[in-house]
């Protein structure tokens, strides 16, 4: 049986990749091809409760150490029990965050390094890594005003302020610059409808048996 | 100020490490010293929370690499948030399990790699290595004997089998024959206030800090 497609969208909070990875598994979904839209941390009971974990204010400061460890976690279970094996089938994948956020988030917002994390991420996908990688590119202000304005989301992560996101765009931004046979890098500050026409536009060029979606 | 000495406890379930330690623990609190004796997987509230999820039944199946990387990002919060502060104010900091039993448990027991785990563990530690490293070694058909007649403590762990302690035994032999000036190697077999004798012996050789204990 041919192999899946896997694709991850990255960015960075508010830059729209919920919204725009939902758009393109309906999109692809409609073509006929059978679509497994996941996120990460989650997309298991086990990576669900990581991703509880990594949001429970009770629990006090988790060390970034402790961060990148648990995402990889999250993401070794993710890869094994559902990535992995929808691959197999034949499935198209589409995950909401993968590797490149530990990269962004716990490299280049908190400033461990990115070949320690590489070697991390090894270890937790093998060789599962996505055909293609989505960023979907915002200022950092955008991304947080558009999460402070969701009071009821209000993170951990969007109190850690803007320097930080700043840090975190701009490395997405140089991951996606190191590698760009990997990566579609779209404006996130376009309208959304035109931001899904271009991801799908680039979702059939790189993808033969996609050309009809 | 002076550093505080750490002192990891490695074994099989139901080798008698728990005991020992906290035995070693009130010698040494005895003789005037502060100590603080900790565990792993937790020793703070992260870690706790981590170690809860470990023996959550209810979440299915953990993948090997997740469970390394669970145990991993628990030591990292352990180190960061416990230990190394301990060791710095010039605490003697004593823990059941560390970085060896991730080797013994996940390496050895489930046939990952002992130099990718090595790797992680320098991620997760830096530098907060042991000072000494007890081996309380048992054959894996009394470790296991001792923990299923107490059926109330029966985990996921004891459900694996002979096989896999027997081999998480015989590698935590080999990582103290590979490195014996890390480690004090005590027979588990021996009666209990004969093997806290010779561990206390042994801490006092090792540290002239702790000669009077």
């Amino acid at each position: 049986m041919r192999r899946g497609e896997f694709i991850a969208f990255e960015g960075i909070d508010g830059s729209g990749k919920s919204t725009q990875s939902r758009a393109l598994a309906d999109r692809i979904g409609a073509a006929g091809r059978t679509v497994v839209l996941t996120r990460e941390p989650g997309g298991t009971p086990v990576g669900e409760a990581i991703r509880a974990m990594l949001f429970d204010r009770e629990l006090g400061n988790f060390e970034p150490r402790t961060e990148a460890l648990l995402h990889s976690a999250a993401r070794a279970q993710h890869v094994a029990e559902l990535i992995a094996p929808a691959i197999e089938r034949g499935v198209v994948v589409i995950t909401d965050r993968f590797i490149d956020s530990t990269l962004a988030y716990q490299g280049g917002g908190n400033h461990l390094s990115l070949v320690d994390l590489e070697s991390i991420q090894s270890f937790a996908v093998q060789d599962t890594y996505p055909d293609l990688r989505i960023l979907i590119d915002v200022p950092p202000e955008t991304g947080l005003a558009r999460r402070l304005a969701d009071a009821a989301s209000v993170n951990r992560i969007d109190e850690a302020g803007l320097m930080y996101h700043s840090r975190v765009a701009e490395t997405f931004r140089q991951l996606a610059a190191v590698h760009p046979e990997r990566w579609f890098v779209v404006d996130g500050s376009l309208p959304q409808e035109q931001i899904t026409t271009l991801i799908v536009e680039a979702v059939r060029n790189r993808f033969g048996s996609m050309s009809d979606i």
